[in-house]
Formats: C-alpha cells, sequence, structure tokens
C-alpha cells in the first residue's frame, strides 16, 4: 500500500490556452457558497482577493447573462439560471438517464431514501435523489458533497478502483472525525475497501451523520471501474439488523449491477 | 390590458465592463444542453460558432477548473461540479430554506408530487421537488424550465403582478399548442389570471402535459408580489374532482401562505 511519489503534471492554469477571466467568473459565483445569500461588490471584491473594479466587470457580465441577480439595495443573489447547469448536467449524462427507473424502484420497495451518486475529486457527489416519507435529512440535497472515505458510496466506488489510485485519494483527504464513531484509522478503512472487494456493498454507520446507516454499491463500466454508486440511507430508528443487513445488501447490488454496463466478453 | 412600448435598455454587453470571456465560457457549457452528452472541439465550435482555437481556449479553461471532464476519445462531457452552483442556489435561498419543511409537509400529507418553482424570465424553473412514489415524471426534475403562461405555478406568479407586467411575460412568450388541450387564446388565459386573483389559487389541467393536473399558489414577499409558488401535481388517473378540487387547493394555499413573508403592517 506505499505510494510512490509521482511527478506533478505541468500547470494546466500556466499554458497560453488558460483564460484567466473565466476563473475570476466562477470565483464570484462560487464566493456565494450557500453561508452567503446576498453579497455586495466590496464583499465579493474582499471574498475574492479580487480589487473592486474587476469585481465590478465580473458581477456586471454575470448579471448581465443572466446567473447574477442585483435586488433593490444593490446586493447581489445567484440566480435560478445556474439551474441550468444540473438541468443540463442530469440531462445529458448517460449514467442518471439509465439509473432513473431503477432508483424508483428501489424507492418503492423499500420507501427509504435512495440515492446516485459520483466520485469528484476526493468527494462523493449526490446527482440524483429520492427521499422518503420517513425521513428527510434536508441537508442532502442535489450537489451536496461528502468525503469519499467515510461514506458507503464513496467506499464502495473506491473498492473498484487500484490500490494505487485510492492510497492517492487517501493522500489528499482528511481523516476528522465527523461524528464520535467515524473510523480515521486508514488501516482499519483499508480493510473496509478489502471487505467491500469480496462482498460487493459498502455498509456504513454514523460515519458521517451521527443515526445514519447506509448501505451502496458501485455501478461500474465494462472494465470493472466504478463510475457511481446506489446507495440505501435509512434512520437507525428504522433499522432492524437482522432483517435488515442482507435484504439491503441484495437489494443495492442488484440495482447497480443492472445499471453497470455489461463486461466487454 | 394595451401596452405603451418602452424604451429599450442601452446593451449591457456593449458597456466595457462586460468581459466576452466569461459570455463565451457560458456558451460552451451551454453547448452541452441534453441531447448532447460528449462534445469534441469540432463539435463545441460549430454548435458555438466560436473558432477551433477559441473553443480549444475555453475547453482547456472550463477542463482545468473541472467543469469539462475529456474521456479517453478526447471528446468533452459536463463535469458533476457544475451541480455546486446549484447547491450554492438552493442552500443560499432563503425562499428554498424557509419553504423546506411545509413542502415536506404537503408531500407527506398527499403522497403526490411536490414542487417549489420560481419566475426566471417567462419560465417557471424546478428548484425543489419532492416526488411520489405513485407517479414520476422523469422529465421534470431540477432545474426543468416550463413556460410560465401554461403552468399553474406560472399562472400563480402572474396573477401577483400588475397588468403590465403581466402582458410583457405574455408578449415574450410563444402561445403554443403543447397538448390536444392547451389553451393558447390571450384573452382566455386573461380571464384565468383574473379568476385566480379572486380565489387565490391557480389550477390547470393538462396544459404542458397530456394527464397531469396541477394546482398552484404563490409565495408572496412583503409587499404582495409573488416570489416562489408551491404545487401539487397529480396524475389525471389518481384525481377526483368533487373530492380533491377544493382539498388540494386550500393545502397549496395555506402553504404558501405560511412561507410568504409577512404583509408589513
Amino acid at each position: 500500500m506505499a505510494r510512490t511519489p509521482k511527478t506533478p503534471p505541468a500547470d494546466p492554469t500556466a499554458s497560453s490556452l488558460y483564460v484567466q477571466s473565466v476563473d475570476k467568473a466562477m470565483k464570484v459565483l462560487m464566493a456565494f457558497d450557500g453561508s452567503q445569500r446576498q453579497l455586495s461588490l466590496s464583499d465579493i471584491s474582499a471574498l475574492t482577493g479580487m480589487d473592486l473594479s474587476a469585481a465590478q466587470r465580473f458581477t456586471h457580465t454575470l448579471a448581465t447573462l443572466g446567473y447574477l441577480n442585483k435586488d433593490s439595495s444593490k446586493k447581489y443573489e445567484l440566480s435560478p439560471r445556474l439551474l441550468d447547469f444540473t438541468y443540463h448536467y442530469l440531462t445529458s449524462s448517460e449514467l442518471v438517464t439509465r439509473a432513473a427507473p431503477y432508483l424508483q424502484q428501489l424507492s418503492a420497495d423499500t420507501e427509504e431514501a435512495t440515492n446516485l451518486t459520483v466520485l469528484d475529486g476526493t468527494d462523493i457527489v449526490y446527482v440524483q435523489r429520492i427521499v422518503s416519507r420517513h425521513v428527510f435529512n434536508a441537508s442532502v440535497i442535489i450537489g451536496t458533497r461528502l468525503p469519499a472515505w467515510c461514506t458507503a458510496p464513496g467506499q464502495a466506488l473506491l473498492a473498484t478502483y487500484s490500490d494505487d489510485e485510492v492510497n492517492d485519494i487517501f493522500d489528499r483527504s482528511q481523516f476528522v472525525q465527523h461524528t464520535p464513531a467515524t473510523i480515521t484509522d486508514r488501516g482499519q478503512i483499508w480493510a473496509s475497501i478489502e471487505q467491500i472487494r469480496q462482498r460487493r456493498y459498502a455498509h456504513t454507520e454514523d460515519q458521517f451523520f451521527y443515526g445514519d446507516v447506509s448501505t451502496a454499491a458501485a455501478i461500474v463500466d465494462g472494465n470493472g471501474r466504478g463510475i457511481g454508486a446506489v446507495n440505501l440511507a435509512v434512520s437507525r430508528s428504522r433499522w432492524v439488523p437482522e432483517r435488515d443487513t442482507k435484504r439491503y445488501a441484495d437489494l443495492v447490488i442488484s440495482a447497480a449491477s443492472s445499471i453497470s454496463v455489461k463486461r466487454k466478453v
């Protein structure tokens, strides 16, 4: 499990192809990070490190394009036009299209929260979510990112990667205690990954959210490499281990396998 | 209802503050419009009208920033990182935060599809959606846009605007037949708007989707102006007019009223 350091790739932001203005526009949009609903020009300048005149040019441009709205007090806020990107991502994704009927069936069969996630960097990102009428964890929505190393979908995906790739993601992850129960020992997490490779599903309890019991399986491409994960998230108050462990594992394995691209013969 | 033409505003894209590169980057992202899953450089060039070298600069930049992924065949596709924008929009929106528990309650009470929409231009945009286990209209997801003039949430919102504003939106809308039942006569649509102003809810059947019965009420700000709409969408196969019309109207009016900002005294 040792990892030899690789030569870092040439900095792509130093390329003559790199358009700095696009970077700056995205920084302005990302300044509204959920905690920041409305920002003035000087707020944006302070949060992005741009001077006021640059901040003015990018807010003017983004407002003209319809991605920012300006209210009567001259503060800016994000516009629903940003949802166009999510809409295009979701409707153009072959994975999402293929997964949709299986997720709906899983949700109908279990009446528990059913999710489709993909890996981006060291995080899983929720791309589709069908909530249960029993439990509504309002902190998980489309676009939510959680660390891969301590979530069942993340571990299910990592288990399909090579040891080197997993170690590379672990190196870039922060093994912090999200709940009193979070396992942060790298050796123990590796033991989970090995176990997932054997039994084809991941199972975590209380690792990121306290009281959350999550069972996941990876959706793979024709080479057996994870391209997404299906998981069922159940509240501990509704979870009966002897009744549910095998049933939920079988359900996610079966759904993920149906969505997976068939292995090339 | 006549409308006097207004002087058009000065073109904001002609301002020296306008950064053309940002416009071009957004055009590249929008070239992936749901029908286009993977695009080559020359596809992007053709779809955006940019020359190849410009297309190359913007794809390089967007890939470096993580908004595009390049696959082994050198085609580009949208990255889940784009969902960050939706996540930030949703978590920073006071309306979405305030509405969430009421939508969840409506969904639990009715077990029908429950939506929060906002107006953007002439469209309603779905910003939150809780699907029913009975019906799953997969074509409506977060970010879906539908024309305001022929949808219950759109009409509920328009009814809170001035006649001039409604006429302005109607002028920019295309009154096309989406189903055999769509009412496209402007006078009849105006009659619906007047009725909604009286009874405080909008009700449409088969206007955009055939078999869809939708009941909506506007969420208003302190000045009584619509800032969003709550609606329940029910499949015709489950709809019993004498039992449901009043009940669903009462439910959406009550939810929208609870979410609304209290009128200033």
